[in-house]
């Protein structure tokens, strides 16, 4: 595990280095939307863009992938200060300090937001790989990050009743599951988590020039390894006393055993997968061992 | 004129045909985002969309720049459904019906505008011209829609004062004119409404593969004409009663007569310039002449 860490962190360091240089350096006249997008994207894990760049070399690539871990990591950005604001999650804090809605205004998380959610596919734009392969990297972006992705999974996030209701009934493979409240609570972590971090795998193999079998396989490892994530996350706000409302897991909807369980599947799945496309070595399936032992031991 | 109307109609329908099949033809689990889209990107003049369009066409591209137009417009009407919140400008009405967010709540306001903007990158990648030019459109929408551009006039407009304080010393090229508040409506006007037109016929050139002088002419007309689009718009909400509230516009900054002649001078430029690089059919020197005569003769 201690090599899983420094491998981490030197993806985080550099993402970090990246990322201050994009943001803060980002020509503009207006400097305080700057300033708050800055605010926006400093802290957090970097994991979605770490998979980006370490999917990218695992399965070959030796140029610079780094345009689009700071990509995925601004859309993770964004996607937070919008999710703070008070029509959304209404949360006055982030990562120990005042939401960006609270130290910027409220309009100006909404314009903040915009700005970095544009900012990262102006950034994509910048890498020196095949224009190609850079089309079809935005184009699996923006996929992953809107209506059919993260976006959709915030609609259902938000507001479980009024859209289950609508839920397409012809695009599920199990149209039954749609009247289970569990199928529904997994649709939304498969589409609010799930995707984003498909996305970083598949943008890795994609950027590599991978077959698309290959490229499904990650994204495959990806989505698991997503759902996963987005359940344990669930079972340690259970634990610690519950959630704040009355929002929908699967923890609260299937007992916290069975979300478990789900849990250990989806990581077992993801570090199988892993093992098939990119060997022992690759950082997606070494960190899904990783949150077996060290959250599910 | 008839010509132009026709033209610009011609124009309207094809994109609004495109606009339906992209939005509400797109694949996804959660039909209530998609409604919501759909609902945001009916209606409106599509006189972005028809400038890359025309630009396009007129520089002897003969490819298709659609997905492009789609881009644009589904900036534009994201950028209305966030403008319309109650943090932002707080209108309950676009183009006479429930604004979205009084239609489908302000969450999905939110969540709308995203996907939509989201979108529009996603439908800029379907484009078949060649991916160096399809990247390198990409990168001037995503400039023009984001902090340098549109979104930074935003903030501008929306908190002038706080913004105006904060506006780069270093980035105008006359500082001097930073104190002045006819200078910042001016530079508010240029991102706010300057910027997307700019963006448009720079759009059109790009993808043509018009050289670099072409590109830059073409934005400048397009600028030129976008600011006085703006002016002329801030001339008739207050010679309908006045703005609504205290919003700085450059009639109530330098008068309306002097405003009048700002917007004359801008659509003669725009004229002047299509002239130059595109020819009296062009349509954006049309549009321009259209203009001087209906709201300025």
């Amino acid at each position: 595990m201690e090599d899983l860490f420094k491998e981490l962190d030197c993806l985080k360091a550099s993402i970090d280095e990246a990322m201050e240089a994009a943001v803060s350096g980002y020509r503009c006249d207006v400097p305080l939307i700057r300033e708050a997008m800055a605010y926006s994207t400093e802290g957090g894990k970097r994991l979605r863009g770490a998979i980006v760049l370490s999917t990218y070399k695992s399965l070959g690539g030796n140029g610079d992938a780094m345009p689009f871990a700071l990509a995925i990591e601004m859309i993770q950005a964004y996607s937070l200060v919008h999710d703070d604001l008070p029509c959304m999650d209404d949360a006055d804090m982030r990562r120990g300090r005042p939401a960006c809605h609270k130290k910027f205004g409220e309009a100006m998380g909404v314009l903040a937001g915009d700005a970095l959610l544009t900012l990262a596919f102006e950034t994509a734009c910048t890498s020196d790989l095949p224009p190609y392969r850079v089309v079809e990297g935005i184009r699996a972006l923006a996929y992953g990050a809107g209506a059919a992705g993260m976006v959709g999974g915030q609609v259902l996030d938000l507001q479980p009743e009024m859209s289950n209701d609508r839920i397409d009934e012809a695009t599920p493979a199990d149209p039954a599951g749609q009247s289970d409240p569990a199928e529904r609570v997994r649709l939304m972590y498969r589409l609010k988590t799930g995707r984003l971090f498909e996305t970083a795998a598949r943008l890795g193999a994609i950027l590599a020039g991978a077959p698309d079998k290959i490229v499904r396989r990650a994204g495959d490892a990806g989505m698991s390894f997503g759902v996963a994530f987005q359940i344990l996350d669930d079972i340690e706000d259970a634990s610690q006393g519950g959630t704040e409302d009355q929002k929908a897991t699967l923890p609260a909807t299937i007992s916290l055993e069975k979300a478990r369980e789900e849990a250990i599947m989806g990581l077992q799945r993801c570090q199988e997968l892993c093992r098939q496309f990119a060997g022992p070595d690759y950082l997606l399936g070494r960190l899904a061992a990783h949150y077996l032992v060290s959250k599910l031991g």
